[in-house]
């Protein structure tokens, strides 16, 4: 997942080496790895009502469920569900153990604990869309969850419902983004990233790995919020201080304040 | 997974219009949307002496092991593994890709690697739970890990071993849960929070997302512990700060010594 | 998870009691619960071109693709996916819905989009490999990713493509390994850790829970880097102070000079 961010406007010998190596790579996998041939497993399951394009592969132990649509040329490697009335555009690889279409996580307080609330929106994804393993996207309460043309999601990703992902895109692995949150376009989300619920975050913006989005980000731009890691004994001296910064702010403040009044004397 | 924290308590119109609305929710779904039958659908596995209730429902490719009880109106998705020995109550939902009963992460040091501790407990899962996509929850080492009645797992959570959660608890997206924790009644953990093993968290405890617990709360009451996220260039000034914080606090007690004694003279 | 960091090197009665305490754990499985038999579960599909050895376990809706190789005594207990030309050696149990070989996350950026870089490597995993639940392990870009012999890998853990893990390296629930990370031999990674690529760890170094790794660590040892938990109130003033961290080391050091003229004077 760091392949992303290291390789970000590599340039060496020709004009751009690393989009030329992407190329080589796709012949070389054409010339020597055969093809999987369009179709469906004999091992997976088309609910009635639902709707696989010819050209389009579905891998064994894969479920589409009523009313879902897996559009030409995309690939559900296997054991990948696609939740009813879920929509998969064209050209899109859906890695093993998928889930689209999941219920988003919404419930009520009551006296008698949890009332769940009926999530009655789909997913609709784009073309030329990749979802890496185990990554999970749930449907909308009322509206869809979107995910735009274009986006790289990675393995073990979790989108909450109504989150829409601007196109092209990427997160690395283990990212969660909370319900109704928005992501524009041509951004980057580094590993372990989370995003809280309902922000909004503009086109081309790159949270670093592990970073935490608590607040809507309107400008371009990187931004990184990391415990800086040390060995244990540093960091408890450092933690320990931490908690006491409010405090030596103050403390500081005070000093300073009594400088200013030594010299005006 | 926002939803839930944001709307606690929400209170606009009606004594609780968030409420209410679930209420519509459950009556739309049930108007217009096909319930699924009960039953064993023909590409699920129940092993002999698995037990599923009649008005239960195992969707495909899901694998039910020999003595795993599933109980009345509870939805298996699909893809959907309870494992031996592993009991899951009444009206519950698992989404797909859930997996109960994989085996504790026990291991003893010896010179030859890692030995492995046969994980010999079971999973109980009360009743009305619901388990978002991809989740895992752990069998118990020697004791059963638990989960309490009305508790509400989002998805890509971990749960290990012999933990215990309360009942109406709701654990946001990405959550792991360290092996023998154990969480009070009514909590929330906001997603990808950390909690470490051996730890006890009281009933009402809210964690923050992204939050790291790593000592017991006995108190109810919101936690939290994230790093800011700034500009990538503000990040680094204050991240490297941080790693002299401890010196900075000796630096202005040395300042604020120096004064005392000037004082003093 | 946490079993591994709190019982490290325990030693109360027998000269390592936990240890004796695992090997009674494997006596009392063998004695009471029925071992799984041998062979490919008849809803498992097996590619033509990949090799079982007759001895291991393949469960149901397991997929294990052309040129894949599992080794003796292995176990792949349900909805494994082993891909293309990946093998897995003795002794190893991957648990329920583990995916060996999914595509690493490598994408060329150009005017059109991330365009894809084929993964032409596959995964090579040792013997006595465990492997937990809903865990992806990617296959590498050119060369393959590697899991050495005795690794145990908890639940929901990410790997990237052309990571190297060392032998006996243990990592807890959800962890991240980002791509051409290389770790040793005796390593323990706590929950929710994240590593981020090309870096290199050396042997025997002990990361903490949810700490983030930034930088290659030379040198053998504990480390730490997690934001201390705090109630609201107390983390949004220690917070807010975090921001100026780097302008209070500032005005410190320009109060300690003034006191140096002082002096002078």
């Amino acid at each position: 997942m760091a392949e992303l961010a290291q390789r970000r406007g590599a340039c060496i010998v020709s004009d751009d080496p690393y989009l030329y190596f992407a190329r080589v790579t796709q012949l070389w996998r054409r010339r020597f790895i055969s093809v999987r041939p369009a179709g469906v497993h004999a091992q997976a399951v088309i609910e009635p009502g639902a709707w696989v394009h010819p050209t389009a592969y579905v891998g064994p132990f894969c479920l589409v469920e009523a009313g879902a649509r897996i559009d030409a040329g995309t690939v559900l490697k296997s054991r990948v569900t696609v939740g009813r009335d879920c929509t998969v555009g064209s050209g899109c690889i859906l890695h093993s153990g998928v889930v689209i279409g999941s219920d988003g996580f919404g419930f009520a307080n009551s006296e008698e604990g949890w009332v769940k609330i009926e999530q009655l929106g789909a997913v609709r994804i784009g073309r030329d869309v990749e979802i890496g393993a185990n990554t999970c996207v749930d449907r909308g309460a009322l509206q869809d969850t979107i995910i735009d043309d274009g986006v790289k999601l990675d393995n073990l990703i979790q989108i909450g419902h109504n989150v829409y992902i601007g196109s092209h895109s990427a997160l690395a692995g283990c990212v969660g983004v909370a319900g109704s949150a928005r992501i524009g376009s041509h951004c980057t989300l580094g590993g372990g990233a989370i995003v809280l619920g309902h922000l909004e975050i503009a086109d081309h913006v790159h949270i670093s790995a592990a970073s935490v989005v608590t607040r809507s980000i309107r400008r371009p731009g990187n931004y990184t919020g990391i415990f800086p890691l040390d060995d244990n004994a540093a960091w408890e001296r450092n933690a320990a201080s931490l908690k006491q910064l409010g405090g030596l702010r103050d403390r500081l403040r005070a000093l300073e304040q009594f400088h200013k009044n030594q010299e005006r004397r």
